[in-house]
């Protein structure tokens, strides 16, 4: 197998350590960034926010949330480029949707006269409530499409990355308030370019169960 | 911005009908599924199943599965061309890990002796347990990074799509039972082609919200 496709799909792997020296160009960022934009989600909700640490003192706040678990991500923080934090809203509301129907309007996709037909998609994310009355676990799958959209994206770039659900949530929420108000954290990104030296993931052989394991046809 | 993936995510989108009279190639399947299995999840854990519905019999199944709700996605079945039905993992055991590590060790990723090492990242999936004591939460989110894959790779193949959580999971599981015994399906992704006339989604604007609304750095 020689496709393009799954060339990127194979080189591509879990970076383990990174170059400090190795920043992701402007260009590349932007065109990531305008990835996660642009990825789909049920009813085009966009029940997300991608908060991106950039700078030195986000950095050493990122650094200080692996205070009390998941220690063995916290070398990645400074050593690597940026880091994306998935974001998902804790409570999707109709006025959230509402932002989206008015994107709708102003983007000619649907008329002002069409509003109240797509506004109707909203009973979709009441059948998604759960116990608590949040809309966790409908909008973080929503921010997995997402961070698989910029897997691939990653790939195709070859930029680095490290895909890091051993984060504190919880501390992420205290430590970054204002822009995680409303929002749950469940996974984050490191990217950059890897330590030529220090990262034993890289050349390892990929491992992935067989096709007959996981793909049934019918 | 001209860049080769933002044309390619710009370019997709949800289909609305399809053509019957043009299939995807099983060149073009096959990378797609190749995709698949190599998607990324956490720890490697792969908790997931593809079912990819080919068959008139079973295309009969799917779309007799529309026969409470969500009948506004039931005219793609017969239409599209493949449905892949992404099925999550509802227990995901130590012994589903066992499976994992012993493939890594077959593709010489780890070796014999490393083998507690890979077994103690289970502990993962212990602090994802829900109050069921199932992790539906964990692997449907897994399989959501699949599906990002995937819609990123039919972009690239230009296959039409047409990403549907309006499936009636319960009587999947029952036309299905086979296929899915030990898992749930909250999503599933109808691939083909559009029909030049009657798609109305096909050229309409794409809408998203914009960057400073969903992207902060910091």
């Amino acid at each position: 197998m020689t496709h393009a496709i799954i060339e990127d799909l194979t080189q591509r792997y879990t970076a383990k350590k990174y170059n400090p020296a190795k920043k992701v160009s402007p260009e590349d960022l932007h065109v990531l960034l305008e990835a996660l934009r642009l990825s789909a989600s049920s009813i085009n909700s966009q029940p997300w926010k991608f908060v991106v640490i950039e700078s030195e003192a986000a950095k050493q706040k990122m650094h200080d949330s692996f205070a009390e678990k998941f220690q063995f991500n916290q070398p990645h923080i400074k050593a690597c480029s940026h880091i994306i934090l998935f974001a998902n809203k804790i409570k999707y509301t109709p006025e959230d949707y509402d932002v989206v129907i008015n994107q709708n309007i102003a983007d000619n996709r649907i008329s002002q006269e069409s509003r109240a037909l797509m506004a109707g998609a909203y009973s979709f994310v009441e059948s998604n409530l759960d116990a608590q009355g949040h809309h966790t676990e409908w909008t973080r799958a929503q921010t997995y499409i997402a961070l698989g959209n910029a897997l691939h994206t990653l790939a195709r770039l070859k930029i680095d990355s490290t895909t890091m659900e051993g984060i504190d949530g919880e501390l992420l929420k205290t430590l970054f308030a204002q822009e995680l108000a409303g929002y749950d954290c469940h996974v984050a990104l490191a990217i950059g370019y890897h330590d030529d030296e220090g990262d034993y993931n890289l050349n390892q052989p990929k491992s992935r169960l067989a096709a007959e394991q996981v793909i049934t046809v019918v």
